[in-house]
């Protein structure tokens, strides 16, 4: 819901140019409530509103606009004004956004930016996506351990403008290789003896990722250690930059998506839903709709094996669909239950003789409840034609509920094993397979009860 | 995988109870990599090291040890330094701890914490799962607004160690209701003008949560505003306590579970999947799929009513579960992209129109996809009789893929419409309302075609 409030005022300002008005407007409120009060304006209008801000505000109440408005003022003509806030942008934001302008824009902003913040984004822009070095910053405390805790603060005050964090001091050499870190608090706590250094006090066994390790493995080390920010190296140990808590916060809920995605068959987007091309999104969804679709035609093989039986016992068909769908049903359930766990670390590999044996009681917990159901729907609403037959709905459905709870939990953690993202053992996938075996036990039972 | 590298020497100190060796052992490392070497230890032994670390560091060693291990340790005999450590620890902590160990001995060591501790403890524990007031801690820094910067920072120095982050100081007056936050960042950049005091710092819009949020919203507030912690106060705007940005991270990823969970119909777990008893667990799963089995029971009579003419073109059969996973498969895909599009503020209702279209779009050029597939596998592979018959395949699946990205988006939009979450309108629910749908669409399209 757009935030219609001050609209009409905010236009008035414009249209009377009301500098005072509009400068009082852009400092008022928090940032981020300046900017919902902003939603409604146009890219253009929005722009202009930001020329009377302060740097420091106006990049932050940038940074609340959507992602497509922002980009929208990033590509309008003015190029030198662009270029300014494009210059204060946090590094990783930079690079970020610069992604999804045009490249005949970067290309004209580029030059217009002053040289190390052009440097750092052609240096940032090099790591592949979806690696820390794609979501690291380069705007982070580097002190030498040599000045004392005192020194340090005042030093901190001086950047602390410039800085995404300052609750971690990164200690260096001369050649940036890591050496340790202090926490803000330590420094805080230490402020009244005036003969510590940094060396004193820093922590030298760092918990560090490397430029090239995947956001997701960044993430859960962040999650573990409890961490504000956590620094960046190279392979030679040299600090290149820092990932902190609110990009960690951004990769987890980005990572949480895909896996929904990917357990529901999408292959991920790598942009929002309504920001992928309807083209992309189809080829994304019909690429696994196709292979399931061949995992599918292999229930219609099965059942013209069983023809002949069809023919006679014609009342079996109409229970075709609620088996095969128990059975996936189940699986889901149990390939949801694994994945996730998986993914949060409650189980490991080293469980799956507990995690297969759980199943198997639950299959047979799940399996009894669903075939109680089944043989009253056969028998007392007559689906089936008298007691015996009746009888064949639950043997197969406590058959197929087992099969679903056991291959829906071993699927998924054999392909853990292979080292494969279990996610890609998705749901349909699972239920698929479990559809052939549906079919080919119901019919085996039918054959051997009759 | 547990790591055994340091096991038999722990055991060995423990043996000769080597306390300078264990003292060191506590020491060395960091907390998070020295809990991971106790890992293989039993219960009381981790205990018996802990007795040897200084108390901030054993009650960070004990934070990293996993959660059964924690409460077998509270649950040891020892009770007097059993309450020692639980006194130590985090106040929310306490509470999640406190929460699955044994009744009667919460009862034994309530006595023995300090009266402070106690108190904090009984009213954390009466706020109502899920909610802002059971994640948040109660210790931070509350200072008045007379203080000056300097003072402020010394004062914060003297706390450090029992404050739970010191990153924002929160500004109350005499009866502590919440006036202002002041960041440690400001206080440091101000540290140098001497007559500033935290009044004239404070930012007096502070955004807030209260103690009965529920905590999905609190993490999401604390995303959007990119805080390191974020105030609760209650319906007066007391502060009663803050929620810190590592306690936001459990919460997004546990309610990332909850979802996927959800999708897939099986109400959340309150535990790990683990810990859950199987009874449990069985009920959650066995609820919705007995749910889920009436939905397909209804399949099963949809087939009752054209059982005439599946008798005389006994080759429809083999196609039923093709059309109707092909179908479901689309439905599941739309639910879950919608459904996290919602989930991460991408899709709001307004949108619903576009999303609509966009999906009406998907599903046509997916269904001609599968129509082709389906065509071709009828009609070259001789699954269906003549070519007349192979066109009913693709006009069906048409029409149910088409069907399958309308319900499968406009379902959970309509539940998040009600206010409801539109996770649980999961994807065996779709899955299931167009299985039902896919039957009739076949036999009828069949019926008008032969």
């Amino acid at each position: 819901m757009i935030n219609t409030l001050y609209l009409p005022e905010i236009r008035e300002m414009l249209a009377l140019n009301d500098e005072a008005g509009l400068r009082e407007f852009c400092t008022a409120l928090h940032p981020a409530r300046t900017a919902e009060f902003m939603e409604g304006l146009s890219a253009e209008e929005a722009f202009v509103v930001l020329q009377h801000a302060e740097p420091l505000v106006r990049e932050e109440l940038f940074s609340y606009f959507d992602h497509d408005k922002q980009v929208a003022i990033v590509e309008s003509d003015d190029r030198l004004r662009v270029a300014e806030l494009v210059a204060d942008l946090p590094p990783d934001d930079r690079v970020d956004l610069l992604q999804d302008v045009k490249a005949h824009v970067v290309n004209e902003l580029l030059p217009l930016l002053p040289m190390e913040e052009r440097r750092d984004y052609l240096r940032l822009r090099a790591y592949p996506e979806d690696t820390a070095g794609a979501v690291m910053t380069t705007e982070f405390a580097k002190l030498s351990e040599a000045l004392s805790a005192r020194e340090a603060l005042e030093e901190l005050g001086k950047q602390a403008g410039q800085l995404e964090t300052i609750y971690y001091l990164y200690i260096v050499d001369d050649t940036d290789h890591l050496r340790g870190v202090v926490s803000t608090r330590q420094l805080v706590s230490a402020m009244g003896k005036s003969t510590t250094t940094l060396g004193d006090l820093m922590e030298a066994d760092v918990v560090t990722v490397n430029a090239v390790d995947d956001q997701e493995d960044v993430a859960k080390t962040v999650a573990h250690y409890d961490l504000l920010a956590v620094p960046v190296v190279d392979a030679e140990r040299v600090l290149v930059g820092i990932i902190t808590h609110d990009d960690v916060l951004d990769v987890l809920r980005e990572e949480a998506t895909e896996d929904a995605h990917r357990i529901a068959a999408v292959n991920p987007l790598e942009e929002s839903y309504m920001r992928t091309p309807l083209l992309t999104l189809s080829w994304k969804r019909g690429i696994w709709l196709g292979v399931l679709f061949f995992g599918a035609l292999l229930t219609a093989f099965a059942l013209q094996q069983y023809e002949n039986d069809l023919d006679e016992i014609t009342w079996l068909v109409v229970f075709i669909p609620l088996v095969i769908s128990s059975g996936g049903n189940t699986g889901s359930q149990s390939a949801t239950l694994i994945i996730t766990a998986l993914a949060t670390g409650d189980i490991k590999l080293g469980d799956w003789i507990r995690v297969v044996l759980r199943e198997l009681i639950q299959g047979i917990v799940l399996g009894a409840l669903l075939g109680l159901l089944g043989f009253l729907a056969a028998f007392l609403l007559h689906l089936a034609p008298d007691f015996q037959a009746s009888l064949i709905i639950p043997v197969t459905l406590m058959l197929v509920v087992v099969c679903g709870t056991l291959l829906g939990s071993t699927l998924p953690l054999l392909f853990h094993r292979l080292r494969l993202d279990p996610a890609m053992m998705s749901n349909p996938f699972v239920a698929g397979i479990i559809d052939i075996l549906g079919i080919i036990v119901f019919m085996q039972v039918a054959r051997w009860m009759l």
